[in-house]
């Protein structure tokens, strides 16, 4: 049997998502749980990885059972375990070959930005008090749409053969007392979304123009493009899969 | 000269308000700031303290200064000074006797209670799943109205000589994820929110009755009352001085 689970998470306190050795990652945090809970090792596989300190509204994981579980129990006792730093929102049954990672059609990402110091917000946005334009940052956001090559935000250290990305929206807007980057796509390369929220801003200070920003992308070289932005302004924040993938 | 300082502050990483010996409070880290940028031993008086834990939307206290300060530049550097759990939100200058405790006509409080488990907010809310009737609630809140003897809802170790406060507000709303009790009084005693809160839950949870929370009021024993909800969910929120207080 297959499911999928779908997690939030602040991710202040993790080394990312991804297993690492001899770190308290996210993965290796829940893969722990499945394992005290279910007693069987349960390996579980995400949409993607996120970097140490970014959070998740949602993301999703696949993981395997022998038989079918209890699934409204299982995500009471996941809870349970959990500090109130990870958050399993649904279990749901999905097809055996369902995949977590490579049925996902569109991923999310929300980037939070605050122009007034907040002490409550202080692990969950960037605190940047520079006047920004965001008229221009929108204007050159728009220049991100469709199907483009994005090898200037892309790390170096990357094992994907291709730097192509359909980005869906890429747009700024502002929500109570922040300014959010909302930026949707297939697929996002390594540090993708931070290295595009680092341009962007240098685009809001009247660094650089609009038409330098469509130069970077251009020039497919990450040394072209703005330093990333602090991982603890970005989310991801929804991960969209086909209704094939659901069992019944 | 005389100034009254607006702050907020998330109260997750101090021992409290007040000066206490060997322990990081939020009157000694603004106090020694003030020292660092004044240059002089400038020690301040708030409206009220707030325990370990405890979060300010806004708090009020004052100083003085041997000359007219540039308030602004003040600001600005106590901004950079502070990392970001501690923000000064405007420093105004008062007339000489003005004063932060004695003049406060009004002090207003929130307790945030979160019924879902949300990571964004583990230090910022109460997370209680059990069902409420919110009804019942606010019911047994409006019991609180009017001017009454609070000692049950006192911490007995206090050293004030009555425990008669004028409770102008006392009500339960739903705000966003999460139920708010707002209170508002011309003073509180030392724990009064969270033993009201307290209390206030088990009447949600159907323990007591609306009845059983009026006699508590008037038993005048803390013993009668509920434990004290978590600080982490508490905030002072607003602190009223009449206009008289400020010079011209």
């Amino acid at each position: 049997m297959r499911y999928f689970i779908d997690i939030s998470y602040k991710g202040t306190s993790y080394h990312g998502w991804q297993i690492q050795k001899n770190a308290h990652t996210l993965q290796v945090e829940i893969e722990n749980a499945l394992f005290r809970l279910l007693g069987v090792q349960t390996p579980i596989m995400a949409s993607g990885r996120t970097d140490a300190g970014v959070h998740a509204k949602q993301q999703i994981a696949h993981f395997d059972t022998a038989e079918a579980i209890d699934i409204e129990r299982l995500k009471y006792r996941l809870n349970r375990y959990f500090a109130r730093d990870i958050v399993i929102n649904s279990i749901v049954e999905v097809k055996p070959d369902a995949h977590a990672r490579f049925n996902a059609t569109e991923r999310a990402y929300e980037y939070y930005v605050n122009q007034n110091k907040n002490p409550f917000l202080q692990e969950l946005s960037y605190y940047f008090p520079k006047p920004l334009n965001v008229d221009l940052m929108n204007q050159a956001a728009s220049k991100l749409l469709g199907v483009q090559d994005f090898e200037s935000f892309s790390k170096v250290k990357t094992d994907v053969n291709n730097f192509i990305c359909n980005i869906t929206r890429a747009e700024w807007q502002i929500e109570n007392v922040s300014l959010v980057f909302h930026v949707t796509a297939n697929r996002f390369l390594r540090g993708m979304v931070r290295a595009l929220v680092g341009t962007l801003l240098e685009v809001g200070l009247e660094k650089i123009t609009v038409e330098d920003f469509k130069k970077i992308i251009e020039q497919k070289d990450r040394t072209a493009a703005g330093d990333a932005a602090p991982p603890k302004g970005l989310f991801l924040s929804k991960v969209t899969y086909p209704s094939s993938i659901y069992s019944n």
